[in-house]
Order: C-alpha cells, then structure tokens, then sequence
C-alpha cells in the first residue's frame, strides 16, 4: 500500500496560487513578538476594553435569555442589536431602518461578502490612494482592476473624479479618520462627493470604523446622509467595544443588503448569536455614552504624545506626516529616495515597526517613501523610545 | 439634482445572478414561526446547552485574561483553544499537531474557506449521493461540477468509486450519522475508502459535526485515522456546546492548512477571541466528559420517540426510512410517485415542515421522492403531533 501522496495539499484554486502572502497577518505576528516595538498593526489599546461592563452584560443575558443567546441566529442578525444599531445610526442624524442593517462577523467580513456580491472578475473598483490595506486584500480575492480615487492633504478629492467612474462597481471609501492616512473628509466634499456619485451613477461605500474615536470635535456623520439612495455604509464594534467580539453592521439600501445576506448564509450562516446579544445588551446599559469618552481621551492622549516625540526626534527636512483629529493613525511621508519596504528591515532589526507606504496602494507599488504609524497599541513610554529610535534611523539615511 | 438611482443596487457579480435562493435560509425562517412543527432545521435542542457552565467559564477568562479576550485573535486561532483540541482529537486515538488545527468561525466557513482554496471554476468535487445541503451552497459559490458517490442503505459505497475520481479536487464526505441520511460509514468502509484514496491519490474531507451525538456505541474515528496524509477533517461546536459561540476547526496536513489560514485573513480577520477563550476554559473545565451524555441521552430519546411515532402513523407500504446510531436526522424513502418538493407546500398548510430530499442531491434533482426529518428540535410532544400529521397526509396521497 502506496501511504505517500504525490501532493501535500488537494490541488490548489487559481485565487490561491495567485495570492501572497498576507501583510496584516506577517504585521500580526510581528506585533505579538514581545521586544519590538509596533507602531504598524491597529490593535486598539486594551485599556479602552470594558471587561467589567462585558461580565455584567453576559450575565444578564444568560439569566434572562441563556438558551437564545447559545442558539442559532438569523443569518441577518439579532432583532435586540439591529434595532440598538437602528437607534444609534439614528441618533447621528443618519437614515436606518432594521431591515437596511445586516450584522458581519466583524467588517473585515462586510468587505469579502461586498467583494463576492459585487466583483467580477475584471470589474473596476475604486478606492482611495492610499486606501486600507485589508479592503484591498478582500477585493483582491475577486479579481477586480483598480482605480484609484486621487487624494490630496484634505482626503479624497471629488474635483478629479470624471467619468471613467461610470464603469466602476463602487467606490470604497473611508472618509473619517482615514487608514492609512488619518484625514477626515469636510463636509462640503462629501457633498461634492455625492453629487459625482449621482452624475457618473456610481455607488459609494463608506467604511467607518474610527469615527467614534474623535478627539475634541465629532466628525461629519457618514455619506449615508449624502447620497442615501446610492451608499452602503460600513461600521464595527471593534474599535469602540471590543475587536474579540468580531462584530460589524452593513448599512444601505434593503435591495443592496440583500444579496449580502444570502451569501453569508454559505459562508458562515450567521454571525454569534452570543456576542451579539451581549453587545445589544451593552448598548442598552449606555455604553457609547458612558465609555467612550474615555476611549478617545486615551487615543488624544496617545496621539499628541507620538507627535510630540516625532516634533523632537525625527528629521526636519523633507518629511511630513498628518495631524488626525480622531482615529489610530499617523502617516509620514518622506523624501523620494528612501523606500520603506527597505527601511523596515533596517527598523526591524533594531526593534521597531511600521506598515511601509507602498501596501496601501492598488495601482503600481510605486510610492515608497511614506509610511503609517498606529499610536493605539504601545504604552506612551514605549512610543517615545520607538519614534527616537525611529528618528535616529532615518537621519542617518537622510545625513541629516 | 437627480437624486433616483437607475439601480437598486451596485452592478452584481455573477456569482450572485447565478445563485438562487436559500433553502436554509428559508427554513430556519420556517422554524422560526411560532405555530409549525419543523422537523426542517438541524437547530440543537435548546435543553442542551450548559446555560450555568458558559457563565462560569466566561467569569473566569474575563477575569483571569478579560483583556486578552476582548482583543483580536491571531488568525490561527487562540492556543489554548487549539491545545485543547488537539488533546481532544488525540484522545480518540486520530493524530493532530497544534500547527495541524485552524479554528474557524463555525464549520460553514471551513465549507467556505474550502472551496475558496481548493476549488475553480469546473472543477470536480466528489459528495455523497445524497448530501448536506449546506456543503452545497458554499461549494457552489466557486462553481465547481460535482460528481457523486453512490451510496447505498450502509452509507457511501467505495466499491463504486473508479479512475473518474483520479481529477477531483476532493471528496467531501460525511462518515458519521451522516446528514441528511444518519448512516454511519463501517471501519472496513472507511478503510476501503482510504483505499481508494491512494489509488486514485484524491484528498477526502471528512466533515464530522455529529460524532459524539451516539446512542449507545461510540462511532469509528474520522478518516484522518486511516488516510492522514490526504484527508482533511472538520470539527464543530455547535452539536456538543452551542451553536451561537459560531465555532469550529479544521485539522489536516500544515500544508493543506496554511491556504485556509491565508484565505481567513481576507475574508474575516480572526474568529471571536471570546467565544475561543470561554471555549477553552469549557474544555479545561472538563465538558467533553461531564455534559455529552446528558446531549446524547436528550437525542436518544427524541430519536426513539420519532421512530415509534412514525411506526405507529406512517402508511406501511413502499415507505421505508434510516434507523441512526446517533445524531440528529432520519431519512425517508417515498414511493417514486411522491414528490416532496411538492409535498411540502401541502404539509406546511398543515403546519408541518421537512427537508424536501431534492436539496441533498448535486447532480440533476431527479431525486424527488424522499425528505429529511429532524428530532431534535421540536419537544416530544410535538414530535408526536407532527409525524402523525405527516403520516395522515402521505396515507392520503398513497391511497393508504
């Protein structure tokens, strides 16, 4: 008897053999090794978690409705949190009905089933230059061709759409508190925003994780309001909750839900009903105006200490980088002859991260010299030994 | 302003044209109303979940590690998750390194992940004949063609298996208390099977939710046992613990697993930190020995008392169905005449609800004349009332 295959695994799918190797999940592993110190993966700070709020609230739900929260859910999402989200989209000044809300296991799932519902093979997608890495990713499973939407040190800028935008599926968007950029677009382009989108006939999605986490002012609200009929938005629990949760919401227009829905059920059924009730119930308590003034007072906090110690150590000539009012990220853009993908290593080696530039674009890898910076996950003191060493670095490359 | 949209939605992707409804879907919104008896969905019974112990278990990891688990998770999965299933799996005397296992968002997304991995466009993929339904939606997602294997009243028949199956992709395979039929695969079977594997050099996946839901004998372990090298292995939750945790794993090969972990990245970053630590904490705290029995005798009696139901109620002529050793369905074989697709219609007038058998079968769905009748959810009493209703209608189509 033959006990050997010829093939160590079953024979591999054209996606696969076409894909690389995962940057987040390489930043990942590099961020969970204890003696460096990570400034690139955008794990929001465990001391925003409220672990005791949590306990309380699964006790309750387990008293209360033990045997529903350990069962099955509708592939939709749990009447209790979809009606919490509802409220809360709501109380934004934002258009919401229950049935426009499909729960995700987290956004990162919202981004895969947008790909499969509303990618071919070729189709063109628009995203931002530099757009999130992980949308970029997702997309990429689909075989999609990119535009990319120009950006300029206010955001995106909606004068240079034309009308190669007629052919696009959507155009993704982030349009606060940027990744990787940390710009928040104003309100006047995303008006213009929407006015493009309804002249070239095109559909917006507005990912919003970070908008919560503002700083002093709260930001515009999403392009839902905008341009309703022709926006899906996106939002998570992660960065104002927990990202253990792995819990998001979809918004938009019930017909352009609707193929979302069916496709999670084959992907995964339903997102945990458990978390999902525990969440619902924790809204209920008051936890986005109890909490998360603290959450942000922590990222402000972070925040003015990363650029205070980037204002001491890093070179003066020829590098910039963007002041977020809210959000988890800096991002620096350096003199065209050095390129990050390089620097990392350098930086690496002495115990230092970041995500080089040249991951957030789709078209070409050709901008190197531009990085972000996360200021979430280290301890301030941390921060302040990372930027120098950081600094130090690039003025030796910079003879500066 | 032209603020209509000539679309409803943003240009779908073929995928989605191509793809009907949700059977599922539409079954668990079946079992959802109040007033039917459904015999349809695999929902566990609700009596079978250890409300007390999920309390306890989340207690601890919130205070022993509250902010580990409210963090992201690696996409692999949490240690002391993989840990405890790998010990798990050893214990039923099957082989499993830590860096053999992935933990997945409930075993759907393993069928998800799967065809992501393994499968193009017009690629063959080898099932049973029939089987579960919700293998088939999301193999169906990647478009593959399916050839069947023949089954017979002992389960899949790998006598019948021949040089067609040299091309496939895989043969995903159900070898215990299989769904939809309850038929367990015999060890001489299983290792015929391996057999033919190695002659052939095809993969098996062996998906095994019900294993530990026997009677009274304990099933033969999975084919990872008798074909290791070349079959990949699916485990789940939601039978044994709760479905609402959505958690599941894979275990084969490192390197049949590593395009799985690279696709989960894209698709949803990492299962619920939360659900894997309280899962673990379950696990150390000794569930596997202390809460299945209590879940099996609930689905012994339920089962027996279906059984006797249907002896006494079902038309005794050219109706034969499936005595299972465990798990949660029976199977009925109908008179050629009867077609349960539209048999179905007539029985939830009557407020009753089954699996039409067509939903199991790939290749053409000429199949029309079985269902699927499932025990667990519905309370004795119920279960009496329903197949009775069910009997009386099928002795008046048989003439009975």
């Amino acid at each position: 008897m033959n006990s050997e295959t010829k093939n160590q695994t079953p024979p591999k799918s054209q996606r696969v053999l076409n894909s690389t190797n995962s940057i987040i999940g390489d930043l990942l592993k590099l961020a969970g090794q204890a003696d460096i110190i990570s400034f690139a993966g955008g794990l929001p700070s465990p001391k925003s978690f409220p672990i005791k709020e949590v306990e309380k609230a699964t006790q309750t739900v387990l008293e209360k409705e033990g045997a529903l929260a350990l069962q099955y859910s509708s592939t939709v999402g749990e009447k209790p949190l979809i009606d919490q989200i509802g409220k809360y989209i709501n109380s934004k000044g934002v258009p919401a009905q229950a049935d426009e809300i499909q729960i995700v296991s987290g956004s990162q799932q919202a981004l895969d089933l947008l790909g499969m519902a509303y990618i071919d093979k070729g189709s063109l997608v628009a995203v931002e230059s530099p757009s999130y890495l992980g949308a970029i990713q997702a997309f990429d499973l689909y075989e999609p061709k990119y535009i990319e939407i120009p950006t300029d040190e206010h955001g995106l800028n909606p004068d240079l759409i034309g009308p190669e935008f007629k052919n696009i599926r959507f155009a993704y968007v982030i349009t606060t508190f940027q990744n990787p950029t940390g710009l928040t677009l104003s309100v006047e382009r995303r008006k213009k925003l929407a006015e493009k989108a309804r002249e070239y006939d095109f559909w917006i999605i507005d990912d919003n994780p970070y908008g919560e986490l503002y700083y002093d002012q709260e930001p515009p609200p999403s392009m839902r309001l905008y341009a309703p009929e022709r926006t899906i938005s996106l939002g998570t629990f992660s960065k104002v909750l927990a990202p253990g949760f792995r819990l998001g919401y979809v918004v938009g227009p019930k017909e352009a839900i609707a193929p979302l829905t069916q496709l999670k059920q084959a992907v995964d059924l339903n997102t945990s009903t458990f978390t999902q009730l525990i969440t619902a119930q924790i809204m209920e308590d008051g936890l986005m105006t109890t909490h998360l003034p603290a959450v942000r007072e922590i990222y402000k906090t972070q925040c003015e200490y990363m650029l205070k110690a980037m204002d001491q150590y890093f070179p003066k000539e020829g590098v910039t980088w963007t002041k977020p009012d809210g959000g988890m990220f800096i991002w620096v853009t350096l003199p065209e002859s050095i390129n990050t993908d390089e620097l990392m290593k350098e930086a690496v080696a002495r115990k230092v991260a970041f995500v080089p530039g040249s991951a957030f674009y789709t078209v070409g890898k050709e901008k190197y010299n531009s990085m972000r910076l996360s200021f979430v996950t280290v301890p301030p003191a941390k921060i302040e030994e990372g930027i120098k060493t950081l600094g130090e670095l690039l003025k030796e490359k910079l003879g500066q």
